[in-house]
C-alpha cells in the first residue's frame, strides 16, 4: 500500500513536500529574526550574532530557552520582534500541521463546514486559506482575553504603558507555549497570584490542546459528542495534570529551594499547579527550576517529553502518542490485534506511526545527549533536562544551556528546530518513495 | 483474534501460565540460594541476610551486581553456591524461554529434529525434555572448552587448585553472562591478556546469541541458509560490537582513568574491545567503570539497554527488538505497511510485540529511576547506569548500588528479577484474557 504524498507545485515543475515547505519557512523566519534582533535598535549592545540566532530560533520554535536575558538585553522593539516571531512560529505550525497531516494521509477532522476533502488530490489551497483564517481569529481572540486579565495585575505593578506591554507579551508567549518572559525571573514574582497562575496556565493549556480539539469543543459542547481525538486529548491532559500536580507537591513540599521557601499552603498549592502544567510545554516558571530535587527533575523531564497535543503550539511526542503507546501495549498483552478506545478502533497505521515517532524522538534525544555530553561539564541530569527541554520546545532550564560551548549551543539550536518542525518531518526527508515490490513469505524472529 | 495460552496443569486442576511457573521457580532458586549463602560455611562472617538475598538474586538473574566482594566475603563453598545459582539461572531461562515463547504463540524455529509442533495444544512436555537436555549438553560443552583455555592463564598465576577453580568459576560466569568474578577487581588484572580477552568474550557472546542461533549455525553452516532470526542476530551483533568498539576507543583513548592509563596501543585496543562487548550483557570489566567519561558512560548505558539475543543468557530489550524498531520506523516513513528483511516479511504481530516490550521496559526503568532517586545522593548518571545495568542483568557498576539504602537495594533486587523474568512476563501477569467483543468503527486521532 503506497500513498502518493501531495506536493506543492512550484514554477520549476517539481513537487516540494509540505514538510520541506514548513522547514524552509521556519528557516526563513529564523534568519530574518536573527538579523532583526541583531540590529542596534533591538538590543542594548551586548547581543552577538550567535545570541541573536539562538534567541530567534528559540522564539520561532516557541521553545523559550535563552542565552541572554530577554528583560534586560533587548529593547521594547527587540521584545516586540520576539513576540512577533513567537506568533509566527506558533500559528505557523498550527496551520501547517494541517497541511502536513493531510500530506501524510491523515484525515483532518474539522467541524463540518471546514472539512478538507478526504481525497488528498482534491485538497486545494483555498480550503486551507479558510482554515488558516479561522485559526488566526481564534488565536487572536484568546490572546485578547488574556491581555485583559493580565493587565489587571501588570498595570498596577508597572504603570499603564509597560504594564500593558508585559500583558501583551505574556499573553502571546503563553498562548503559543513559548515561555519567553519580559521579567528576568520569569513569573517567580507572581508565584502566589491566582490571576497570573490561572490566566497564564489556562492560555497555554488551551494553546497546547490544539486547534482541532478547541474547534471540536466549541462546536459540540458535550463530551459524548466529541471526536475520539478530542476525548483522548482531554482525558490524557487531565490525567497528566493531576498526576503531575500531586507528585510535584509530594516531592517538593519541604524542599527549601522550591516549595519549602513559600510561607502559605495556598502558595505551595498554586506553585505545584504551575510547575505541574508548565513542562507541557509552556516553559514559564514560578519556582527556581535548578533547585528542584532529583526526583522532581525527573518528573519534569518525563512531562516535557510527552508534551501537549497534535496541531497545537505545544511540543513533545504528544499526549495521543503516549495514549496509543499504552493502549497498544495493553492490547498486546491482552492478545488483541486491535486497539479500541471509546468505541472506536485504531489500526496498524496508528501503531506504526506511534512506533516511528517515539523511536525517532528517542534517537534524537540520545544523539543530542551524546554530542553535547562530550564538551559538557556540570551534572548530567542538567544536560538531560536541557536537551529534552529543547526537543520538546519547552524552554525550562536548569542553567546548562548557558554553560555550553559553541558546538553545544549549535546542537541545542538544532534540537529546537527538529523538535518543532517535527520528528515526522525528518523522517519524511529521510524517506525515499518506493513502490511495493514482490510480497515476501512471512519470516519469524524472536523478541524479548 | 484470541489465542488461548497453554498452561501447566496442576493437581488442583487450574492452569498456571508458563511465565508464572518461571517466576515461581526463579523465586524458589533465589530463596534457597539466600539461605545457602547466609550459612556460616559459605561466608567469612560479614554477610547479612540482606546481602545474601541481594547476591542470590544477582546470581540467579545472572546480573552480577554485588554489595559484598565475591572474592573476599565468600568461601570457596560460597563461591561454588554462586556458580551453581548462575548455572541454574542461565540455563533455566534459556530452556523456559522456549516454553514461554510457545505459550505466547511464537513458533520455535528449532533444527528439524527438534521442532516443537506449531499447534500449541500439541506441545507436550516430552518434547521440551529433549530440548532441555540438548541445551544443557551444549552449555556444558562450551563451558568445558572455556575452562581449558582459562586454565592456561589462571593455573600458572594461582597454582593448580585455585587456578582451576578460578577457571571453572569464570567459565560458568562468562557463558551465562553473569559477570561475577572471583577476583576483587573483576578482570582488570588481565586487561592486556589476549587469552583472557578472547576466551571470556567469545563465551559470553556465544551465550548471548542464544541457543536458537547457535543451533541454527551448527546445523546450517552457511549464512545464506540461516533463518531470518539468526541472520538478524548475527548482523545486529556484529554492527553493535564494531560500533561500540570504535566509539569507546575514540571517546576514552586519552582518558587517564581508563584507556589513557594503559601503556601500549595493543592494550588499549584489547581494553576497548572488552568494554565494547561486556555491556551486552556480560558485566565483567577490565577497566575502572566509574572512571569513564560522561559520553563513554552514555554509550555503555545504551548498549546495556539493548542487550543480547532472545532465549539466551543475556538481558536487555534484545538485538532483534532494536532491529524491528528501526525497520518499522523506516517502513513507516517509506509509506510501507509491511516490514521486509532478507526476503521475509514481518507482520503486525511483531510490531505490536516490539512496541509493547519497549514501552514496558522504558516504563520499568523510569519507575526504577524515580523511586531510587528519592533517596539517592550521588551523580544522577551513576543511578541511571545502575538501574539500566540491573534491568538488563548486566552487572556493570559505577558504585551507586553500594551507596543505596535498604529501599534502593530492594528496588535493584526487583529490577534484576523483572529484567530477567522478562518484561513479557510482567505484561502476561497484568493481562486479563478476554474475548473479542463487537468490532468497532474506525476512529481517527492525530499523533506527533
Ligand atoms: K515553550
Ligand atoms: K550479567
Amino acid at each position: 500500500m503506497v500513498r502518493r504524498p501531495i506536493g506543492v507545485p512550484t514554477r520549476k515543475g517539481w513537487d516540494l513536500p509540505p514538510p520541506a515547505v514548513l522547514a524552509l519557512l521556519y528557516l526563513t523566519f529564523i534568519l530574518i529574526g536573527t538579523v532583526l534582533l541583531w540590529l542596534p535598535i533591538s538590543n542594548h549592545g551586548e547581543v552577538t550574532l550567535g545570541d541573536a540566532l539562538f534567541t530567534s530560533t528559540s522564539a520561532v520554535t516557541v521553545t523559550g530557552l535563552i542565552v541572554v536575558d530577554t528583560a534586560t538585553a533587548f529593547t521594547v522593539f527587540g521584545q516586540a520582534v520576539i513576540a512577533f516571531l513567537i506568533q509566527l512560529g506558533g500559528l505557523g505550525l498550527m496551520t501547517f500541521a494541517v497541511l502536513v497531516l493531510s500530506a501524510l494521509g491523515i484525515q483532518i477532522g474539522m467541524p463540518q463546514r471546514l472539512i478538507l476533502r478526504e481525497d488528498l488530490n482534491q485538497t486545494t489551497m483555498s480550503n486551507l486559506t479558510v482554515l488558516v483564517r479561522i485559526i488566526i481569529v481564534l488565536a487572536l481572540a484568546c490572546e485578547l482575553v488574556g491581555v485583559v486579565f493580565l493587565s489587571f495585575v501588570f498595570i498596577p505593578d508597572h504603570g499603564f504603558g509597560m504594564g500593558l506591554w508585559h500583558a501583551i507579551f505574556h499573553s502571546i508567549s503563553a498562548f503559543n507555549n513559548a515561555g519567553f518572559s519580559t521579567f528576568s525571573d520569569s513569573l517567580m514574582g507572581y508565584v502566589g497570584s491566582p490571576t497570573i497562575n490561572l490566566t497564564i496556565t489556562i492560555m497555554f493549556i488551551l494553546g497546547g490542546l490544539g486547534f482541532i480539539v478547541i474547534g471540536d469543543i466549541y462546536q459540540k459542547r458535550r463530551f459524548k459528542k466529541l471526536t475520539l481525538h478530542s476525548k483522548l486529548m482531554l482525558i490524557g491532559t487531565l490525567f497528566l495534570i493531576l498526576w503531575g500536580w500531586l507528585l510535584f507537591a509530594a516531592l517538593e513540599w519541604s524542599n527549601p529551594g522550591t516549595l519549602g521557601s513559600l510561607e502559605t499552603t495556598g502558595e505551595r498549592i498554586w506553585a505545584s499547579w504551575f510547575q505541574a502544567v508548565t513542562p507541557r510545554t509552556a516553559g514559564f516558571n514560578t519556582l527556581d527550576t535548578s533547585a528542584m530535587t532529583e526526583t522532581g527533575t525527573l518528573l519534569t523531564i518525563m512531562l516535557m517529553f510527552v508534551g501537549g497535543g497534535s496541531t497545537s503550539t505545544a511540543g513533545g511526542i504528544k499526549v495521543t502518542t503516549l495514549i496509543v503507546l499504552i493502549l497498544a501495549t495493553i492490547a498486546f498483552f491482552r492478545r488483541r490485534s486491535e486497539l479500541n478506545a471509546f468505541g472506536r478502533s485504531l489500526g496498524l497505521e496508528e501503531i506504526m506511526k506511534v512506533l516511528a515517532l517515539t523511536t525517532v524522538s528517542i534517537l534524537l534525544i540520545l544523539t543530542g545527549l551524546f554530542v553535547t555530553s562530550i564538551t559538557h561539564d556540570g551534572p548530567f541530569i542538567h544536560l538531560i533536562f536541557e536537551v529534552v527541554s529543547a526537543f520538546g520546545t519547552v524552554g525550562l532550564s536548569m542553567g546548562a544551556t548557558g554553560e555550553l560551548d559553541g558546538l553545544g549551543r549549535a546542537f541545542i539550536i538544532l534540537m529546537m528546530f527538529l523538535g518543532r518542525v517535527g520528528p515526522l518531518t525528518i523522517g519524511f526527508f529521510l524517506a525515499t518513495r518506493s513502490l511495493p515490490r514482490v510480497k515476501y513469505p512471512k519470516g519469524q524472529i524472536y523478541l524479548g
